[in-house]
């Protein structure tokens, strides 16, 4: 008995190509076409041998590579000694493990003291723990966020991300959330951190006080936008004037992305609420943490939970990940020399295309073409002569060059070459003057 | 420079406690006071050598019990040979094998032929998927959702869960989702499906129409409340009256644990969306599935997201147990026989304190002992004893007994000798009349 | 310049006709489709000289018939003496006599010592203010409102309103407010007071604890379902014991129509907040008022305010219907005659329509005939026969007989006379076994 | 029985004085308190004898002064011969009347095609019904509204209100609102038109297709800020840019206010919808109209409603305010006569004090001191010396010179005589360097 209709039978190509099942939300397998079965690296292999550069990473979730051997050498002898590898949010030895590493290694060094949520092991629900906390902590309602934001897609964080294409999904009011305008939005003779302060100190503004400004340095999704020091200085400045708490979704900008382990390091500013996740595991096993200033950790026990709190597969990754990176500053100098590489490669492209401009801080960088178009035929060139390269930005017209921290500079160099390339066959059939 | 105020040295203990760092937000390591290390099947043993019977079970999320030899045999080789670990949602090998043995070894035989989404891994994510994918279909924004239901914590999810501690921690309102009774709550005699027809059918009684109902079939954070196959037939019916979808979220209740693999499976009918969690990935990684009717997969691509869709390793041991206890009906029978084994004991159990009973179906038992002080008190000396063992239910008022469905019988008689010892103990403190 | 197209020629026929400029959202003037120039008690009157016994009496707003001559008088004195006609919410000696009246004759009397707010002059108004202050002071957001209740249609007030045709209107998410069922909604044998106790006890039912109890003793728009004193005394006690403020709506129901100034004097209940409007003024001029006890006028000064809070006609107006109608009790005993003699004819003609029964208290009596189909039928037959006469409830089923309750007895009779008539056609042309 | 605590009595005092049992929601009798008794044409007197001229003219509700001697002769005739005074939305002589005038002397002459709409007889229910209706049209949610905008206090209507003291005693969520910066807020030299337009243009910004752009040409209570024609303008060709519509709210700013009918006529911009109250009736009773264009009129009959909608007497007003006023141009020119008197006035007095400026349209106008103290001082002063003049602005900066456009000269002349002392004053008190 079906609650719609007769069920129908699944067609029979389904039969032979599992993927016929999957829903009509897949959305990378569309634009990369390809079965994967290996990686090593910065490089993904298919089972008929293909092999593929990787400027996707994970979308950022990668920024070691895929496979670290450290790490697949860890996991193996996690597995053969029965370690817990489900543990709620038990305490663990795996936990206490990455926990120690994290406060002595990424906390201490940066004079940093939060206390340490693990929520379900996403993204998304670590944005919800931030807001709900904050929300909670100063009994106010909205949360500032800016345009261009991305943040997440559940409910809640949904409010906050600022893509139509994902708020239209909602299909529900999403609410709770002033947008306020990103650094530059306006142009470069704005100062929209003014403009913000203006608004909250004007008590007829209709922007209610809100309980926290939701801010990303640079925001990935959103076309690599680049927050600057000053601004982000402003805005933390803002926040607390007007009694609200700083939230730093460094989801993506976080884990060393931009040059330092925190995206706003050099803006010299302590956040109350930090978000991280995608490459806290170092091998893309998911995993989130939300970081809270000691003063404000007022939850009430369990009020904020999930089964996977406790994926200690990625506890014991992560503290790898951060014993072999961070105990030096070894990937951080070659992340900067990598970062000059690519920007120097991309400046040397945007030459080709007429306005087009490099965007980004660190190694995550990107080409801005003008329009997404033209963006999105440079990543299907890219793709069919082995590189992985994806788009962002309002429109899709930034190529986003997410390459893996550690992408040897052979390897850096072949995928530039291949994208240099796609720019120039595009540019080609583009006239200059348009 | 904080936001707050000017950040204060961790207390020296934390430099030796790393758990003294983590939020106020911990659970279920206040009432399981202990450091773990290692586990297998249905035991966790601490690094001192002490080892407890599991009748937690990750929250009904191990239902194949710790760390399961063939799946780490399978891990093992998945991680020595490279395969793609994590995977976005790009088709992958690990996937493909996944989707195969889930429609063959599952939907197939039961003529079920639904898509599979894999949203982000948690069940919260998968609920905020089912909810958004029914508005969207419907243009209708409400969904029904039952007393003592849990969907998660997420503020999409968070709606439709009925808990007040965790309702409170939202601080924003939760809206979106109207609340009807659940089978048997307004006592045996009250038929609860036939109020919500009764509402739904009058254009003046202010239940606005839905776009969904959203029900567990038995309730396990709500207290081991079971829906009758009849009131379940009722509300199918009731939601093809008006419209409106059928979600059947069977994160806790599915895999089995009632029985079946899927919950719903005896009361024959066929949700339009069904969400998976938990005990899917086998060992208790990461992994969640809305399972969709064809007809309602209208999904525009990417419109709900989220990094970790591909979990590899996940998919990996996914396959695994399906292969290894779906194919035929072993493990089914040996429930069977176990969750008749609990209850037997259970009910033995409930004569010794007065107005207990037993709740709950297959190997979804638990004992209501009336309130969750005593409750509680049982809970403690088990644990003291050598069992881990959880309450549910409004007030914590039942003893759940999530042991895994592999525990071997006499781990499973050992396991209830501790309970039945601690609920003797506790009946001796109790006066019987009160 | 047309925002949306060049502005098209208004149709000619509106050059003699106005009505046709006006919108579409008009309602009763289709029914009853006249054009009325002058009213005397119980009768309006047409330009071309028909008149029509009115037993809608705007929709119990006028309790008193239409142009009683004794406010007539005083609204001319008061005109042409260069009374305030228009006074904010200044101090005016218009509302100083209303203000005194009120209270002398009303509160005191019953021993209600409520503070007076004058809010915008229209009933929603007045819901919207008791809704805010009931948030406000008890800090929590769900309203409880009822099925087939009807509270207005501003936003707020619309949320508590159960009609779906008013609440589609709305085009946005109305929220705030926790639907439950009605007095009798589950049949004779359902306690709908105690399910509600027991949502509220539970906290786990997913009911949140409620801002207010929003209340009509007898649901006017709802179909003249009447609340018995035992339900009501128990949803007072029910709001007391969970926090929560009881508010009752006694915009149609109050200034006599059911038998006492207030609907609830019966049930021997003081509620925290009471809203009135329609008869308050006595003459039909926009006015409302929500009475607050004093332990919970919380407001700051303006925080709730509107152009309109004086208007000092109705104030002139409102203070001589107290002082001629409510100076003693004669009023209530003509009331309380009337009421049976229109339940006793009601009853008769209950007889003549297969299921009909006789619904409403006081003199706010209705006949539901079951369908609406029918209920139009005779309410348009009335009309053609000298007699306005509306329908409600979910369906439109009850035909309402809401006559001043100065209608004298010869009119009344006139008035019940015709509906008899309307009734036995109506009774003849439907098959009694259907 | 009370539902809160036992009643107390109330207390002697105000067995005198009525006042003392008005809600502590009251708000202008604070500023202004007196009791008054009579007015006529600009002046307010008390029962005392002392007389005040009158530059509040109920916040513009009294655009022709107190008790024109031709309506009140046309309400004495209205009353005398039994006209229906109240007429639910029945057709009636009255309203047949107000419709045909205001068609003929309002719509027509100025080629405006629109539907009229008359809602519960206040400003906020009338933007409820406009916000309502724009999105029912387009199927969108969220309405643009500007900062410093009022729009009312009603739920629905208070989300757009941008004041903060009213937001906060709404105590629950206001959504489906989005803030944009009206004409000047960030400056002379930012145009927010083009951040409007941009932000919508952009599919990522995070503000979502409007169903609406909501705006006060000049914001009354918002400080008198003046929207200029090319921004007025540009928002236009922004709305129907973005398939939204066109709403102004002429409540405070229309009825000839600021030199013509409607406030957007020298502006050439054709509003989908126009919201009018306050003058409308002349008297200053209750009344609101919703100017619907006709392709937009989709209401549902009966959609929105309420029971006042037709307020007779005010219908009787209105139609000889607008035959007296609007049949030629004699009002209108002394409007712009007497308001660049009342310009000349205000510009002499912000000489004396530092940074004091003018702002405001036609007879809608008023001197910033540039701060609340300053002005509420003066606003006393007044009071003290026989003006009645009120405060507007985020923070009560600005003193309000609304008189009614009535006012003969030498009233207007001996008004701004009284305000230029207490200016004086105020100025002799206050250092001039700051």
């Amino acid at each position: 008995m079906s609650n719609i209709q007769p069920l129908h039978r699944i067609k029979a190509e389904s039969e032979t190509d599992p993927f016929l099942h999957e829903s009509e939300v897949r959305s990378y397998c569309r634009s990369f076409d390809a079965t994967f079965s290996t990686a090593k690296g910065s490089r993904l292999t298919c089972a008929n041998g293909r092999s593929y550069i990787d400027f996707l990473a994970g979308c950022s979730a990668l920024n070691y590579g895929h496979n670290d051997p450290d790490m697949v050498a860890a996991l193996l002898e996690y597995l053969e000694t029965g370690g817990v590898a489900m543990g709620l949010d038990l305490h663990t030895q795996a936990k206490a493990q990455f926990i120690d590493t994290f406060v002595r290694l990424i906390l201490e060094p940066r004079s940093l003291a939060y206390r340490l949520q693990f929520p379900g092991p996403t993204g998304t629900n670590a944005v919800e723990a931030a807001m709900k906390l904050a929300r909670k902590v100063t009994g106010r309602l909205q949360i500032i966020a800016f345009t261009n934001g991305f943040h997440g897609c559940s409910t809640g964080a949904l409010a906050a991300t600022a893509n139509r294409h994902h708020r239209m999904g909602a299909a529900v009011q999403l609410h709770g959330v002033t947008r306020a305008y990103f650094d530059g939005y306006l142009g470069p003779d704005v100062d929209t951190a003014d403009q913000l302060d203006k608004a909250l100190s004007d008590p007829s503004s209709g922007f209610d006080l809100p309980a926290a400004i939701l801010v990303e340095t640079v925001q990935g999704e959103g076309g690599l936008n680049v927050a600057s020091g000053g601004w982000m200085q402003k805005i933390a400045a803002i926040a607390r004037k007007h009694g609200a708490l700083l939230i730093v979704d460094d989801i993506q900008a976080g884990c060393g992305r931009t040059g330092s382990f925190f995206s706003f390091e050099p803006h010299e500013i302590a956040p109350d609420i930090v978000v991280l996740s995608k490459s806290l595991s170092g091998f893309g096993l998911p995993m989130s943490l939300v970081l809270i200033h000691p003063d404000i950790d007022q939850w009430a026990p369990g009020e904020h939970n999930g089964t996977f709190r406790g994926n200690s597969l990625a506890f014991i990754t992560a503290a790898i990940a951060l014993g072999k990176f961070w105990s030096d500053d070894g990937l951080m100098r070659d992340a900067r020399r990598r970062g000059k590489m690519i920007r120097a490669a991309l400046e040397d492209m945007a030459r080709l295309i007429p306005a087009a401009r490099v965007k980004g801080r660190g190694m995550m960088l990107g080409l801005d073409v003008g329009n997404g178009r033209v963006a999105g035929a440079i990543s299907r060139r890219c793709f069919a002569t082995g590189l992985i390269i994806e788009t962002s930005g309002a429109r899709g017209e930034v190529v986003k060059v997410l390459a893996p921290l550690t992408t040897p500079d052979e390897v850096l160099g072949d995928g530039l070459g291949i994208l240099r390339a796609a720019v120039e066959q595009q540019a080609a059939r583009t006239p200059r003057a348009s």
